[in-house]
């Protein structure tokens, strides 16, 4: 006969909530809790060794949580396992340093990542892996789930229903994974309402799966990650946007895709309405976008480049432009943003043809990572959209050529007919402070044997690149038929890097005669034509006209 | 000066809202309309050339709406684009039959399949692709995205939130993608409650997402599909059943997993708790599962090797069970399960180590299909979770041996270290009628010259397969080095099939020397051990025994 409790996280769960009714008292009002008793809140239901999920997202920040957190009671609260996407906050590794909490697993630590290297060496910090974001949400289905979620909303009822507005990005994702395995979901909330007189615009996250709600003292904090101020666009850049349209858009009809983050390709997105469409390409190129509401796109929007656009997150100062374009955004029926990050992700995977972004360094593999001595950076999606996704069944012409591109003359599994993914890395050869971009080896190896990880953190695989991207030219590696060839293709397209003039200048111009690689003259590109004039706008002032005065930039990005 | 209306989606959403209030009159209080009103009302909301989203999962359906649809007049109906998970019903291709619908995108048609393939040969329907769940979930939110949902749910309030009790399974994905996207969701519920002296166990979608509910005349149908009678299971399954226990899951330590419906994975869970305890496995392997709630690990649950499992759905009878056992399944504060097969097809992509599954054939580059002439079937989540997570990034011991393995002496690009997903085809080498599951050419390709597609429908590539197991041994392509070896590999444990008598045993005899190929007595595994004995349960009132008497099996699985 068992006689095993088969309802152990139930019990926890009543438990904790049952210690934070005793412990707040009149500070608790249903699932209301006040600002003021967030200390006595936490140590209720926070055990020792938790798994905390504490949402940093790309953008939006539960700092008020976060804040919290670190000034516990490190005798009660203590060894947490913290599960999040995002290092944003000093408070994100504040809690490795007192104790609070002891693992990490996580995506992306942009901001963070040098303090998180420190930590690291000094054995104050465990991490257990770095993911990209879908695979992080997964794991808390799977072997991750949190005891406790610390996530923020816009705004929340006294029943608990939440209304997390135009940044919905991972909390849909995390609550249900805590709140359906016995976990307990608090939620900090820049505003009350009492759900009679006044009620929610729209709900983002039923009250069941909501344990408490706090009124945070200030609201939340977001980060406008995604805008770019195109005063700020090179030339170099217009050249290699040029190149990205007419080279690779233009040549296999991209229709479905993502863009990463960065002046590169909001140097594209404001090309669409001038240079390509001096080519004759709307409509024919860039139509469906899994994409956050870039600022850059504007233009292309106005001009009616775009069909939809589903977003990771928001953007900060966009709220009333993507009110007003309801036929391009998903928005819900208060007119504002739904993200949502992991469907997001999924459709950057699944249902986009190409990714392009950038990287800090590339190897002669094609092997290209972020991560460098003495930061660790973390991936956030590239992994997840800059690969092959070999699970994908449907066709697109742009997916069907590049897989033929790979496969002709190929024999066996690898010459059976599959498309392939589109998957670009656009970088020019020197970057800040004349680091070349191209190296014989990634600082990736040093950080793994130094940080004892058992691969190298590459964010995007040789194995998994089909076009690299250079003011030189156009390297298409799916075209490559050795490893001595993809490595020519690359030297060919490094510029004066040490990589670059390390070439066997015959093999590169051989590759060049099979169209390997592609300068800008084989692409019918006039280098002089890359001016700053080619940009649909070439001010936030632009960006504001743009959008007829419905985009309004955060302070920071305004010189007027 | 721009004329455009950027609000047209949201201005159709009102106008079909108002046609609908006009054309109900009484029989639309709020957002509960008459189920004697079906007929206005989808005739009010749809319009030609509509994409319809028709929640047809692969287990709940939405049978109610789907035969009202196919009642419409097609004079004022015509042309839909029909976007489902799974066609299961025959009203899902009458809308075909009768012209209310002339184009489909999908991803599975098991039952319906052989008619599926009449119609398109008759040039009756316009197939868009077959997808991977997953798949088209994600072009819902970009290329895909429907103007009506048409779902399932348990039960709805007055104001129109719906649970879905524990067969959440697409509705999520489906609604949110149409509901914020300007489009009218649709629910047909099994029961209506007031909201004020009757509520909902907890609300799985929110009323703001919903547009119209209907209490249709009866319960919404749905399929057992994850039942095996533990009777049917036979000897050569159980002696596959050891192989796989012994050969794979304790020689890499699989710990997170899926298996695929069918009687050979049935029978890896029942040896379990037994065969595997035998062999010291317990807590070593199959502690964390994206599964449906399979009555076949009922034992395994119970004897305590089952730490966790998310779901893509439910499964008939074992309701009673899963609230009893809240702490291995994700169940909501009403007890029931939460299922979501967007989550759970995540994490089996992104957070499972080995996919194990069944084919109908399979080729010499280990090309594996269902596909086969007569019938279009789909694919499911086979193709998901049956790839290679390229994006992934977190390690594991299972998935870094299986790296190693591959990349073990390459160079360049392919050698770059990383893990790679256990992907197992698990085949007897005749199937049912004495037809070989090993074939020279797979009808995959006659089915694509003749309906036209661009690829031949495969389910799961050879590049992805890690290890074929059939009742002669398991073949491990992880170790071939060339597409000579992965052939002679499967010959090696094709056994009497014509493709098996074409081995070179010389070959064969090299690879087993070098444990590509390993049999049964290679294992340590005597066949004459290989009995019914060893199942934890051996008939269906042997699981409910071992559930205590909580699993309740439908009538058709009762001989008692």
């Amino acid at each position: 006969m068992t006689t095993r409790n088969w309802t152990t996280r139930a019990d926890n769960r009543a438990a904790r909530l049952a210690r934070a009714a005793q412990a707040l008292g009149s500070q608790l009002r249903g699932k209301v809790a006040d600002a003021a008793a967030i200390t006595e809140l936490l140590e209720a239901v926070i055990e020792p060794k938790d798994r905390v999920c504490l949402e940093g997202n790309n953008q939006k920040q539960a700092d008020f949580l976060a804040q919290a957190l670190v000034q516990l009671d490190p005798q009660r609260v203590h060894g947490l396992h913290m599960v999040q996407s995002v290092l944003a906050l000093p408070e994100h590794l504040d809690v490795f340093d007192n104790g609070i909490a002891a693992r990490l697993d996580f995506s992306f630590s942009g901001p963070q990542g040098a303090r998180l290297a420190k930590l690291v060496s000094e054995g104050r910090i465990e991490i257990g892996a770095i993911h990209t974001y879908l695979e992080l949400f997964s794991r808390y289905f799977v072997d991750l789930t949190p005891q406790v979620a610390l996530v923020a909303a816009q705004a929340a009822d006294a029943q608990g229903n939440l209304y997390t507005g135009p940044n919905t990005e991972d909390t849909p994702a995390i609550v249900e994974a805590t709140a359906f395995s016995g976990g307990i979901v608090i939620a900090q909330v820049n505003e009350l309402v009492d759900g009679a007189t006044t009620t929610l615009p729209r709900v983002d996250i039923p009250a069941d799966w909501v344990s408490f709600v706090v009124k945070a003292p200030r609201p939340n904090f977001i980060e406008p990650l995604f805008t770019r101020d195109p005063a700020q666009i090179s030339e170099i850049q217009v050249l290699m946007a040029m190149m990205a349209i007419k080279g690779i858009y233009a040549e296999y009809g991209v229709q479905r895709l993502n863009h990463g983050i960065g002046f590169d390709t909001a140097a594209i997105e404001l090309l669409l309405p001038t240079y390509a469409e001096s080519l004759g390409l709307k409509g024919k190129i860039c139509k469906h976008w899994a994409l956050n509401p870039h600022p850059a796109l504007i233009p292309a929007i106005e001009a009616g480049w775009v069909q939809s656009i589903h977003s990771f997150g928001s953007e900060l100062g966009m709220e009333d432009y993507i009110r007003a374009r309801s036929d391009v955004f998903f928005t819900g029926p208060d007119g504002s943003l739904r993200s949502n990050r992991a469907f997001s992700q999924a459709a950057g995977h699944y249902a986009c043809d190409l990714f392009i972004g950038s990287t800090l360094q590339m190897d002669l593999d094609g092997n290209s990572s972020t991560a460098t001595l003495g930061r660790i950076a973390g991936f956030g999606g590239a992994p997840n959209m800059g690969a092959d996704a070999r699970g994908r069944r449907h066709v697109s012409p742009a997916w069907l050529r590049a897989g033929r591109e790979a496969r002709a003359g190929r024999g066996g599994a690898a010459g059976t007919p599959r498309g392939q993914k589109l998957v670009v890395q656009m970088v020019e050869t020197f970057r800040e402070h004349m680091q070349p971009a191209f190296v014989d080896r990634l600082d990736a190896w040093q950080l793994a044997e130094q940080s004892g990880m058992e691969l190298p953190p590459i964010m995007i695989y040789g194995e998994d690149v089909t076009h690299i991207l250079t003011e030189e030219g156009i390297a298409n590696l799916l075209l490559c038929r050795s490893d001595e060839e993809r490595e020519q293709a690359i030297r060919g397209v490094a510029g004066y890097t040490a990589v670059g003039r390390g070439r066997d200048k015959r093999m590169v111009e051989n590759l060049r005669d099979r169209g390997v690689i592609r300068r800008p003259g084989d692409l019918g590109i006039d280098p002089r034509d890359a001016t700053r004039n080619l940009l649909a706008a070439r001010s936030m002032r632009d960006l504001v006209r743009a959008s007829g005065g419905l985009y309004q930039p955060p302070k920071r990005f305004r010189n007027w």
